[in-house]
């Protein structure tokens, strides 16, 4: 189509402007000393339900906040309110990921300094999001065990841009007949070496070795912190 | 963002080039008989399942082919190339929805007129593909019952621009304690007057319904065919 380059220009310099803005975040975040993980996938693979669980079970021993975007509707945030964590959502209208500006406007108001870990919930989609950085020491990839074990070959680049991957719904994996080693195979065969972790959000199971894992992560980074954030990862 | 009033101008600029190529479309359809029904959702709610159920039951009493996008891997159109239907694959890289022209694209070689059903399969996202018009007479939104009831809140535009939705994967729906009233009123609130389907691709069960309710849409389109394309019923 002959106007797509003007408008993959457009899309360069807005993205630009958003790593600009992202590394400026990342760096608040790291003299804050909050560690921030975002959440991508699907709709419907059970971010909300993962990160209300998370935030539950996390903020015995933390203190632990959400931002949760979405085209429409405040519901994830009713649902994370729940954990009785601080929670805002960031409604986008029609755009289909979220950016470092929301970001960073969502959280005024906020101290960052009294925070351990902030999670970023962006909108269900697994493509969009996976060009904006939103200054996240660690982004999070989830699929459901209801959504096909190849889903990581279809949307290489938003498992190539995530750092973990979280299957989520495990408890009903037997009843939609999951095939576990199909599904790491996709993953592996496009993020080689990707760290994946099995969990469900109703049963429990896996969320606290995920969380383990968060803690491990934050203690390493804020060792490592001497007055420069410490190289991302990201490939 | 400063930026995003160019985005946005560029890109309803591509926007109405599209619209003018899914027309054009949409008149060679409709001369040569062929009744286009378009899918359209979430990554994993059982588009192609769904579909190659139809294309194996629909083909044994109609021309019926179809057309199956992905950003990558030809696996979908091997799925249901298994229903003896000749399937192409549009792999469309890093772009998240099908646009009119690909469509036009892909069916160079296929001669319409043989056809009585041709299904386009777009990628799996529920934000881009709503604003690209496609040429069909009829778009089917799917949701299945893992996702949550909310969907069609959190996603009123691709909803709002379908025309009936199936709710698939019921065979799991008591599994996953899927509440269909709910999913209804969610359904309702954004597209009053919608009809909806349940359907299950592995049991069969609300496909054969869903086909009767196809073959009378096309016996409707061609009994109006006078030369002009009907009016499009969307919203």
């Amino acid at each position: 189509m002959s106007t797509e380059p003007r408008l993959l220009e457009v899309r360069q310099k807005v993205l630009k402007q958003n790593d600009l803005l992202a590394r400026s975040l990342r760096k608040r975040f790291r003299e804050a000393g909050v560690y921030v993980i975002s959440l991508v996938s699907s709709p419907g693979s059970g971010k909300t339900a993962f990160l209300e669980k998370a935030l539950t079970l996390l903020r015995s021993r933390y203190a632990v906040a959400a931002l949760v975007g979405d085209l429409a509707t405040e519901n994830d945030a009713a649902r994370l309110a729940r954990s009785q964590a601080p929670v805002k959502q960031i409604t986008t209208g029609t755009i289909c990921h979220l950016d470092a500006e929301m970001v960073e406007r969502a959280l005024e108001g906020w101290n960052l300094d009294e925070l351990d870990f902030l999670f970023i919930e962006n909108v269900g989609n697994l493509v969009c999001p996976s060009s904006y950085d939103l200054g996240e020491d660690l982004r999070l990839v989830l699929m459901s065990v209801t959504e096909g074990e190849d889903k990581p070959l279809k949307y290489p680049t938003i498992f190539n841009t995530a750092d973990v991957a979280v299957i989520t719904k495990m408890d009903i994996a037997r009843a939609v007949e999951f095939d576990l080693e199909a599904a790491n195979k996709s993953i592996q065969s496009v993020r080689p070496g990707m760290r994946v972790f099995e969990a469900s959000a109703k049963t429990g199971e896996g969320v606290e070795e995920f969380l383990h894992f968060l803690e491990s992560r934050r203690n390493f980074a804020n060792q490592d912190f001497i007055g420069e954030p410490v190289a991302q990862c990201r490939g």
